[in-house]
């Protein structure tokens, strides 16, 4: 079986995947994005914890869930989940274009609409849309926009619309009044492909590493020390946060992506540097971006730079 | 009226507060350690956006809303939310205890649960409880623990129990068969009560800061920058996210919590230092630390250190 | 009696200058450069102490000194006697080209020279042109070079040529047999003009200012943050030497020039930094450049962003 | 022949030394620790550069020259000789405590000396003792305080008394009127063994190593990124000195002494790092501290955190 990026599945050993559900939400658009996902088997979990316990416990092997921006939440529980526990690894990233809908029962306008449901969050980002649009309608919240779709088939859920993705709204045979209600235009949710450590995928000289470093000491410059390691290569990060560790309050770990791939010699350099100042960091793994973009390296932070000063050094200890 | 923290309200005023609702919260519970709060009007909002909305359109005087760590979620729209728009405030900031009781429909013993509901962040802090202890039940999410809990006494929702906070289910008479069932013992969750901008409260001595810092430019050195800022004067950091803005990718603002207040001479100074690098910074607020914990902070970041070298500067000015 | 730059006396009170000796020396060249010294009154001294001397007990006005680089030594001397004792202020820099002249008994060829008298350190910089052009010569110290042009006038001193600056040897009328005989061109040694404090000199938009920032505290940071309160505020170095207190072993100070006036907000800002964390610093003067260079100074570190950012924090301090 | 530190010469193959001169200076006196050296052959030089060129040619093994804080100059010249050229090797510091003799030519007490000579720098050492002691006293300035000693033996020479060292007042059988005359009690010089490259001394937990590091660019940072490569592995620096290349104004190197040894894991780490921002730099030694002080390691920075980073490395670049 294989799990490396470009081959999602293979004719032998079928994959199982898991992502954060049910059926329609914008984490299933995630994963259907990654080759060989549609043909496969892909059971809906109701947590994010649930889809990552499906994953350390070998019901599935490799779950998709929302790591940064989500329109249904699951960030915090992913960011929370990777960093204890049975270790796991990201294969690659993926990145959804975030586009609502607004459905209705059959033929119903605008004008009709008393009551709308969808996600909180799914709903904070059309509200523009709809004060201008069905400023009449009364919102009901429900658990994820895909639920929101689903309940609008029931009869019995009295209410006349659900805003959610265009793929739950195809998929059901939703009547589709409007596209594209989403105040932010071009609004993107960054999700990941996790599994059991496995082999390293290839660099390809546009990658990202993400990491959990406990803050080994809080003090002013305990933080700095920490991106110093990445700054002092020339490493760039692409999101950084803290969360509290749970234990105690004033403990905290960083969740980082950073720009390049351990295979790289300046984030193999900072990993050493982070491991000597918090000797408890776990490597979530290293993958290709999703938009491809490669980093700016200046020449002195090039693998060939710390060849030369591997090679340079080598020679005064033997001399 | 007033809003300045130990005064929620005052008689000739009524102060109205909303929150992310609904009824029963672990948010409610939060706005109800603000003084006088009990005794005020409580809103409860759909979202954390439509509870800014009342705040920032007038409707209610004060919100509160997670910022960190939510069992409900929130946090990612608490944030984006006050990092644009009309400027609001931070008043004070809440810790709420997180502990759940599993709620039955009366008569069921553990033995008898065959579903029970709740948020799927509190079902994820509670699953080695139920696994261990009514391994029998399936999960039906809800859209928060207090919709579970409401809808435990509505006798069509299908389901034996809920799992929410004490106070929900005290406040609708529930059954509670087990308290104390959350996986996490001492987890607490951090709120702040927000305003439109108002006078700053007096420093205590055991301060937070709130910043939007949008970051600059997007290099290896740049966050580096932002946290040189606060570390050159001593200044810890108690939380940092790096968000998207949402405009386009690799465009973030980082959200920082600082130990310390405006008034703090360290704080000021590093204030100044955040404006030139990144003139469009947001100040949040500087208020009471809900744990009361003073900083220390090296003679040579005191205020008499910072009054001492403009003396000395100003008499080299003059000389 | 006025010493600023440009006005190196007024009709109604003559300036006294001193300098390190004795006559004929490049610092004598230097001094010379200070506008209205030549008609001044200047008196050599036998070392720097003498001439720092002079100075702070008022016998004389002002001394040229050597600061970097000094054919003839000195240095160590100037940067240790204005680290401590009476405060001094450096009112400009002087650079005077290094080139050296073969000055003979009249008669002599190349090939006739038998023995050959400068200063240790003029010797070490004509010693190519030395070794190519007289390889027979023996070489004879003096304890400055032009100490040796002197000598070269008395029969009695034994030798045949002397190397010496162009100036002394036109003053004594000397035989100049080959002029330019250092071996680096366009080497030039930096000499500063010091009085008793008085009013800054006007920013220029290229001045330099120098201090003396004893080491706090010795530990592998100390430097840094020494450093980093100039980098933060895009503050060049274009000098740092650790010089020993003559305390005890390990206690230091720093000796710096760095780019800028003290009228300069990144400046001011970075020796109000420096106060607080080594309050016992000294400042030494602010004063032109002698080649003119502008410094870049980034749009963030501009007296503009630095007026900017006081306006918008007492707008917060304010409100 | 050895050159080890410890073993100055061995019976088959004696050590020739040379020392900047003339003898009896406190170079000698510093070359003499050397064990050794005191049977073996030492040639005195007429400046550093020749000292050194004596080395470089193969005219001598190894050569004694001043690198801090010399009474009689030369530390620039050694260091801008071992910052280019032929590359050499410091094989041991040596400190030397600098006292002062006052020799007189015999029969004369205090009060009957009208001339006293010796070197400038001696005198500024001494100038407040013979104020107060022979404040009649003219100066006569000599090229170092031995040639002041020698030169009080002839008759012809002029002057009563010279300030010298003990070990040449003694060599030379001088009458010493008043020992210890130096105002700073306790005062150091320090002095470098320097050979042609040669195995590296074991390191001792006390160790030392000096670099030259070429400025590879003049901006606010460029400095920092320099310290930073020590002072992110918890290396002190004991010295630094920015020194014109006396290529063109503005083009500087350093001349580094940091605590430890190149086989130290954080000193040659740092050297990696110094190597690709610096890749001229030039190393000059590792070897004992002549204070046997030991530095205080961090854990995090000890042999035993860089192994374990390696080695967790490596485990995931096999995984």
């Amino acid at each position: 079986m294989s799990l490396s990026p470009g081959a999602g599945s293979a004719a032998a050993d079928p994959v199982i995947y898991t992502y954060l559900g049910p059926e329609g939400t914008f984490t299933e658009a995630a994963l259907l994005q990654v080759p060989g996902a549609e043909a496969s088997e892909r059971i809906p979990a109701t947590s994010v914890n649930s889809a990552l316990e499906m994953v350390r416990s070998g019901r599935a092997h490799a779950a998709v869930v929302p790591i940064e921006n989500s329109v249904e939440g699951g960030v915090s529980a992913t960011l929370d989940a990777i960093s204890s526990g049975e270790p796991l690894r990201i294969l690659r990233e993926i990145l959804v274009p975030i586009t609502f809908v607004l459905a209705v029962r059959p033929g119903l306008g605008l004008a009709d609409i008393g009551t709308v449901s969808t996600h909180s969050h799914a709903w904070a980002q059309c509200r523009d849309w709809a004060e201008a649009n069905i400023p009449q309608a009364a919102y009901l919240p429900a658990s994820s926009t895909a639920a929101a779709a689903v309940a609008l088939q029931d009869p019995e859920s009295g209410f006349d619309a659900a805003i959610c993705s265009p793929l739950v709204a195809q998929r059901l045979g939703l009547t589709v009044l409007v596209s594209g209600i989403g105040d932010v235009a071009d609004a993107v949710t960054r999700f990941v492909l996790l599994s059991l450590p496995t082999s390293l995928p290839a660099p390809t000289g546009a990658d990202k590493t993400t990491l959990v470093v406990p803050l080994p000491e809080d003090h002013p410059g305990a933080l700095m020390e920490i991106l110093d390691q990445f700054s002092a290569r020339g490493v760039n990060l692409s999101r950084i946060e803290s969360r509290p560790t749970g234990l105690f309050l004033g403990d905290y770990f960083f969740s980082i992506d950073a720009d390049g791939h351990i295979r790289d010699a300046r984030m193999a350099d900072a990993l050493r540097g982070l491991h000597r100042i918090s000797p408890n960091l776990r490597f979530l793994g290293s993958y290709p971006r999703a938009d491809h973009k490669e980093p700016e390296v200046p020449r002195h932070n090039s693998d060939e730079a710390f060849r030369r000063a591997d090679f340079w050094l080598e020679g005064l200890l033997r001399g």
